[in-house]
């Protein structure tokens, strides 16, 4: 039930949920939940949350016993899913997770790792000088660890994987056959917070990275880990120089995304996409399978399948081309 | 008098500046100034400098009594201020203040650090592997410094402030409760330098980096120290990952600023700013308070308060979606 | 005959070709080859492809022995050069180079680094803590190497470099009175590979990066070595902050390029060029002598000498501002 990677401090119960948020609920207060989840991923033991109508479909479909959500949204939950009328969903939900996993909010460094000469990981991989390595990490057989690289805590990494030098990993999985190079960071919090006047809120990230098999990730790359569902990268795609991927990002498989681009937070990819150099992706957006992005563009919406865009905003290439002869 | 962090060389005389110039200068060779300051910072005590026709209402209340200028600029000072004609003002001024500060030019690394294990600060911050501390700096309470990170000459860092791995900082000021995440810059020298044919020649940069109270900054973040005034950044303003912010740039309070942004020099931005990821803002404009700028817009005029752009050239955000459907 | 930077396995034989390609080639299969080249740098001992129309005046002067290319093609070249017929020229040249240069495909850290302290070099140079150098490395006097820099194998420094620290440098040479500041990773294999379903195929790199005289690299800049061609960067070139360059990329003198600038593969950029920041310009493009490229623009086609441009697509900087007052 609980997270691999983050302390878990569950199960909480109704009554410490509603002293927390301050309000009453017509539940008993003896109740547990064991996890906050999202509408789909939810089991009869969590916690749930609904804040835009944008996600009502779904909302009847969840198996969570409650639901964080506002009276205006309140009647699209089944009848198993009892709601909590909040004033802001995303607040609340981020106060409960805090306490079920109070260390997924800041990422402090890694004060227990050990050089690798001090574990047992140096019978099974070739690693540089100066290579740090947390707790709950495992390295696959085969590996290659450049120098001056630091595996946080609560990594895993398959078979015949090659990491660079002075890169940063944590709270990932990264898949047989990758390359992670240089100079990277993978798996900090994302720029997720709740601005506030004196002194912004952060919400927790609990989701990981997981990188599948076959990828290539250049050099200086930023892969931030999710908040509350995972950043993950498809088989066999590669990443050039400088890409900086945000929190909750799905790409798919062979996709190609040369240097410098941009994917904002929660947008998805798809496989065999290609982007140029330089493109920027906003967030939550869905671009479709086998598209085409041109180097320079800036997308603001979804694309469907098979289209080859350009431009800010990114439109059907050959309309920009012939717009902008 | 002196400059807090770089070595000072002054003072120096009139003689000794109509020589560096060599020009010849119509008042008391013995004179001294202390120091090279803005029309505005200058006490009586100080060399100014004046190159456009942009300053001159503010030249006339300088309190310099000499001042750089051009023949056609000296008639905007005031009478207590003794103009010092020169062909290139910028290039003048270079060459004074490079004599006062001689170290400010360039950044050779820091030779004299130590592992902090050697160093007093041990005791009351926790760090990780393989830190070292320069000369001149100044660490708060309960701080956590990364492991490979690198503290250079000049650094004064407040309480509760979380530094990542891999970064370094010099000539900078952190305020109490501000994060600096992984794999930053922060402090060098910015990308200022008169082109010349064989050699371009730097000029000093004697300004400091300071970041207030309850900031973060985002890995792999680049921000450069001013060259004649200071790069600040105001209270709880956040950045994101791989953002760049140029020399003399100046930013206010709880402004949120996306991935990859970047600010060229001498750019003023407002509190309550929000900036969109892969925004760029050219060099010398004032972007009011209260300002959204969409993702991948390019900034270059100014903007005033409560207004939305997006495009480039940035324009009103309604405007450019209307025109770009 | 060999290539002075990576491991050579030649001369190879056609016979051993005929196999390596799996095709039946019309000459002696005990002839030999020396090396793989391009048209213009092949000599009479060498093997060189012709992959498209556009070469085909090139291809007419060629001195190579051999020549890999399609029946379309075959005819472009001299009498004196024996076309050898594939199905995909850059595949087949990809496959024979990475036989005759097999190290040059994927860059494994060097695990033959030492701490420069147990090096000749600390005699003649100022370094860091923490500073590793591999095998055929050579360093020029008065330089300086900040902490925890990698000078990985095959680099060649003059005199008078300022390295910053965190920098990772391999296959390259870096000529007198160059710097390159912090967190910088210079002379890695580009991002070049032939996409294929369940693995991409990497080609080989065996072109360096050459940074010649005067120049500064700024912080996080990628720099990478070139595939059959090398990465070059002209005398009193200057690079800010973040800045990218792709593989084979040529660079002209006096050449000012502001932050987070991309430049993509194989495009050649003149001298006493100026490009603002976050411009990018696409692949295989060549960009005039002192050329003005405006910050943020995206250049998708060639530009004349002494020209000034802006905007996605990079157009008369004056047009430009008409259309978008």
């Amino acid at each position: 039930m609980s997270h691999p990677f983050f302390i878990y401090r569950g199960p909480i119960s109704i009554g410490r949920i509603s002293e927390l948020l301050n309000i009453k609920i017509d539940a008993n207060s003896n109740s547990e939940i064991t996890d906050v989840k999202d509408l789909i991923n939810a089991d009869q033991h969590s916690l749930t949350f609904l804040h835009s109508n944008k996600y009502k479909d779904i909302a009847k479909l969840t198996k969570a016993s409650f639901c964080l959500t506002t009276s205006l949204l309140k009647d699209c939950l089944p009848n198993t899913c009892k709601p909590i009328i909040v004033e802001n969903v995303l607040i609340a939900t981020s106060i409960i997770t805090s306490k079920i996993y109070p260390d997924s909010i800041e990422d402090e460094f890694d004060s227990k790792v050990k050089n690798i000469e001090e574990t047992d990981f140096k019978k099974d991989i070739k690693y540089g000088k100066n290579v740090l390595v947390g707790e709950n990490v495992d390295i696959g057989t085969d590996c290659l660890i450049g120098h001056n690289t630091i595996i946080e805590k609560n990594v895993k990494i398959g078979n015949n994987c090659k990491i660079g030098s002075n890169t940063i990993i944590r709270n990932s999985l990264i898949k047989d056959n990758t390359s992670i190079l240089d100079n990277c960071v993978i798996g900090k919090k994302g720029f997720g917070f709740f601005p506030k006047k004196s002194k912004n809120v952060r919400y927790p990230h609990i989701g990981i990275v997981i990188i599948n098999e076959n990828c290539e990730i250049g050099c200086g790359a930023t892969i931030d880990r999710g908040s509350m569902s995972n950043t993950e990268i498809g088989k066999n795609t590669f990443l050039d120089n400088q890409v900086h991927i945000a929190h909750n990002v799905k790409i798919g498989e062979n996709t190609i995304i040369a240097g410098q681009v941009g994917i904002a937070g929660s947008s998805i990819i798809g496989s065999q996409v290609r982007i140029g150099g330089q493109a920027g992706i906003s967030g939550h957006l869905k671009i479709g399978d086998n598209v085409d992005i041109a180097g320079g563009s800036g997308v603001i919406k979804d694309i469907p399948n098979n289209t080859k865009v350009m431009g800010y905003p990114a439109k059907n290439i050959r309309e920009f081309l012939r717009e902008n002869k």
